[in-house]
């Protein structure tokens, strides 16, 4: 049961930290001999799109899985180690693929925002004349924690906006006043049994996730966002842990984007859930039993970003589970997150009042108090 | 807050798997490259008895813990490291020797059946005469599992068992018929912060550790536990996690024997209290709060012994915590345990029956139900 995973991130550490216990060994690829990943695990130096490297770590190996959605399925088809693959190459490479993705979830029936594919300045002011504004205007490929992207709030700021993000293979979605983001996960073993988490409530800074709390309600939504994440596991034949946000509006789900790996918005499933995020993907790509996903009460994750809070402070918040990446500070890096977990959301008012005091500088109070009321 | 543990078993690994999301760094010496550790760390490798190897150690880590209580002292000594010890030399060597285990639990007003010390048959037929029969032969030094005891129901039974535990530095032990055996662990940081875990009531088989639950009424005895572990950790100004095993016999308890360390008996902590005996040792190692010892459910933890049973079959069981330490197989060896956490006994029930199907061969199965009914 070795396992080899694409990246030595965070959610590669976490992934090893769960797998351990069920008798598998870990051995990453990243390009830092320093990554997370390398604290728990051997590691095998070299970039993603590296094909010997790629194969290097699969020798070593029964089984390959992701830290990074944005590993070139090219490098890897070249290494000739597809079939090792959980999930396998289909489902990567259309999370890598904004207009893909978009394609996939209409073609499945899952609601989404107007969007337009754009790969001309022409094309993008007739696609505002169509979609109307705001609009959001972001790369197709390599964009995450609100990189890549641009608000386009006037016609007149459209040109710049195409310019800065490269102009040209880029994707128009008309913007939605959304009331909340939710995200799904579900996880599905090659045997196609499937089991679904608690709908997580998400608030973004930035860009960047802040804070999830789960489970979310009401029990029609999740309902309706674990038959779309079905849906796709479904069509993909997907093996793993497969993370979709939406957005709510008027009490309907649309389809924001995908994460064909384990996902921030889940972390609280280490201690909130009976079997993690991380436990989960590995038993699913080792073609294992799935195991509970019912949650074991209320649960809220912050993220610690940028400069780590005091440990000593954050362990004197009662309850408290720290998860200290042991990465270096870095502005609007995830460093680690919090979780609690209440036997209700009483409970969880004052512990949780704690941990954000501590994870967000006074500066970001107000933006802070919009969070949190969620 | 890098930590070295002397011994990489699976004490060490589940040590480490909980201290890193606290940011810890861990770095084992053991005499074996595969142990359980290993997988998890870095490891120096080298004997307990050799003070270079623990020096070596030391140079690479802030502070010492341990994964086996039989570190010889005298080593740890002689690499001049002593400092860097927690819990200390003192309290190591106090659970080295039975008689002066006893001798402390005696001093602090803690219950213990009758013992006498033991250097020459004649000590030990008089000592019979005045404890009575049936009694217990054990080597002061040097046992765990069972291992190192004999048991004398006859005075014709006593010089053989003399004989055979190598005749002298041996306590005998008047028999306690017990009604329980139970544990209480508590763990107590630098500051002299003291936080102590619900009791666990432990089955054993041929001196192993099959079976503990957790927590164990009546309230009554958690108080009386309480206070004498509190007392023996004050008493050697005690930092990290001390286990004290307890009879329970005409309900009151009667200490059996303390273990200077994590303990297989709270290994059910993991999933089933807020904050696991591991990550509270590490907490109070590095000189960090204390957390949650609370309990979140009832939980049983069932060892898995001698050979491992199928890891489909286990993760199959709703709810299933799979510990599996890598080891290989061999009778009698701790290879593994599984833990289960339900709201109530009644929803423990079924998995646990199952759970114990699977984890005791069929030729153990009149044992196996006698410790189950606990």
């Amino acid at each position: 049961m070795r396992v080899g995973i694409l990246g030595a991130g965070q959610l590669g550490r976490m992934l090893a930290l769960g797998g351990y216990p069920l008798g598998a060994r870990f051995t990453f690829l990243d390009g830092k001999a320093d990554a997370p990943g390398a604290q728990v695990g051997k590691i095998v130096l070299g970039g993603f799109d590296e094909p010997e490297k790629i194969a290097e770590l699969a020798r070593r190996v029964d089984v390959l899985t992701f830290d990074v959605e944005n590993v070139p399925a090219r490098a890897v088809r070249e290494a000739g180690v597809e079939a090792l693959c959980r999930p396998n190459l289909a489902a990567l490479e259309t999370g890598q693929d904004r207009v893909a993705e978009k394609q996939s979830f209409e073609a499945l029936g899952i609601p989404v925002a107007p969007w337009r594919a754009i790969e001309t300045a022409d094309e993008l002011l007739a696609a505002l004349d169509e979609l109307g504004l705001p609009a959001v205007l972001k790369r197709r490929r390599l964009g995450y924690d609100g990189r890549g992207q641009r608000f386009i709030r006037r016609r007149e700021e459209a040109l710049e906006a195409f310019g800065e993000l490269g102009g040209g293979d880029l994707i128009l979605e008309a913007f939605v006043e959304f009331e909340r983001e939710v995200s799904m996960l579900g996880v599905r073993a090659a045997s196609g049994e499937t089991r679904f988490y608690p709908l997580s409530e998400n608030r973004h800074d930035n860009g960047i996730l802040r804070l999830s709390r789960a489970p979310s309600a009401p029990e029609e939504l999740a309902a309706s966002a674990r038959e779309h994440v079905g849906r796709l596991m479904e069509h993909f034949d997907y093996v793993g842990v497969l993370a979709v946000e939406f957005f709510v509006c008027g009490g309907q789900l649309y389809a924001n984007e995908t994460a064909p790996r384990v996902h921030n918005s889940g972390h609280w499933t280490i201690e909130g859930a009976v079997t993690s995020q991380f436990e989960n993907h590995i038993r699913a790509v080792l073609d294992l039993p799935l195991g509970d996903t019912g949650c074991v009460g209320v649960s809220a994750m912050a993220n610690l970003i940028g400069e780590m809070p005091s440990t000593p402070a954050l362990l004197a918040i009662p309850g408290l589970h720290l998860h200290d990446y042991g990465k270096s500070s870095r502005p609007g890096r995830k460093l680690g997150h919090a979780t609690l977990v209440a036997p209700d959301e009483e409970a969880l008012a004052k512990p949780l009042a704690s941990l954000l005091a501590l994870a967000w500088p006074a500066a970001q109070a107000r933006t802070s108090a919009e969070i949190v009321e969620c």
